[in-house]
């Protein structure tokens, strides 16, 4: 099954609306239904104390495309809100950028449970260096 | 028991060099032995796409607070890496300013087991935003 | 804010229902509002390789614990589920028995979030061997 | 790479240990190099309220799958300890048995990071009914 373009068109505009992912430099890499991948470089300004990405990069990119993933799969007039997210931190976070793969695991009307694989890609390489897994909630207007 | 000038000083030295903290616009609260507080404004690039503060917000400035209320268990020379951290996110973080509260729920040579609490402060409110639980890892040069 | 009693006994009546707490031979030891309290001997049958009390009882215990804690704050007709949960063990589960804390952290009408704290208690000791946060979802007939 | 013979009946004898896996009628299904499963029957002295597996049980074979598989990257003399587990809860667990499939994520001298996911089996159907994450510590004699 293919995402509907009001769907990918909501998910643009709102990732459009969080000042987080410009401060990160995000941006959005693919959408599909049930999968969106989000990319930010590893700039000067998100470090953490040796040099490496700080994990609220790590965590902020993979959150977000769970968060979209999940928001792909629910109704048109739904928003989304995280509820809770483990990070299994697996690598240092260094290179060009940071790709998070986000995924649904499994749909749900009260609860979409999601997962993110966030890896930093340099040149010829790509290392897993994040795998979270979470629960979204669906918000509905009344 | 209280923190050796030198840990405290260590800590310092350390949060200054996170440049994500920088971007944050995060700074120290209070360090004492096994809790540390830190606190940053809610500003106009940290948001989500519907005006609270981002989820990598308040994870990024609860994670550190853990992850410097375990280096302020550990021995001068060690430095210290968040291993996994699960976040639940509460309430919608919004207010003046995010006040992260880490400390050690169990001290240990290989893994420190944290908490974090983080809570939106304004004018006379203060609520609870998130609670974390996670575990840290200290690095000693061989 | 006190307990109604058919709350209180509608805890019971689905504890009772549990042949897994009858398995481990576990009780109820208090029931109030948001917070249920449960025990269970370490007896032979359920032990790890290392003669402690196994992590499916230390989490089989909290799970419950946590779970009525989270029915003791919904409607009567209000079934529950576990949707996610992380135990952090913290100690060797070594004692005469095993004593698990629930309580809410976050009530609401769709997610409730929830912590259990289990100790091993002995003689004169109560040592914390698992610390456990978590989601749980009430089920409403339709 | 090959699993070590010596490895494989470490981790036999290391089960046989487990009181609790007898108690829940355990069985190795299968070793290999970082990944083992382990199966259990959903009896009926395994049930929460609702008659399906309890979580203990789900999180109990899922942990000690997710155990063995890091003890068998682990050298011959060390023993394992679960630190901290996640477990999302997908589906009730109703079927004949239970299926939990172990492996490795990242292996590592202090930590292992683990996975395993839980499969309830019946006649035809194979239906997962949790994914859990979460970090192994390597006990080594002195």
């Amino acid at each position: 099954m293919s995402l509907a373009p009001e769907i990918s068109e909501k998910l643009r505009l709102s990732f459009g609306r969080q000042s987080m992912m410009a401060t990160f430099g995000a941006e959005i890499d693919e959408i599909a239904l049930g999968q969106v991948t989000l990319r930010a470089a590893i700039n000067d300004g998100c470090k953490q104390q040796h040099g490496f990405a700080h994990a609220a990069l790590t965590f902020g990119l993979g959150d977000s495309a769970a968060g979209y993933s999940a928001l792909s799969v629910m109704p048109l007039e739904a928003e989304v809100l995280t509820s809770e997210m483990k990070i299994h931190l697996l690598a240092p976070a260094q290179g060009e950028y940071l790709e998070a793969v986000g995924k649904v695991i499994k749909p749900g009307k009260r609860l979409v449970i999601v997962q993110a694989e966030v890896f930093a890609v340099a040149n010829d390489s790509r290392t897993q260096v994040a795998l979270m897994t979470g629960t979204m909630v669906p918000l509905l207007p009344r």
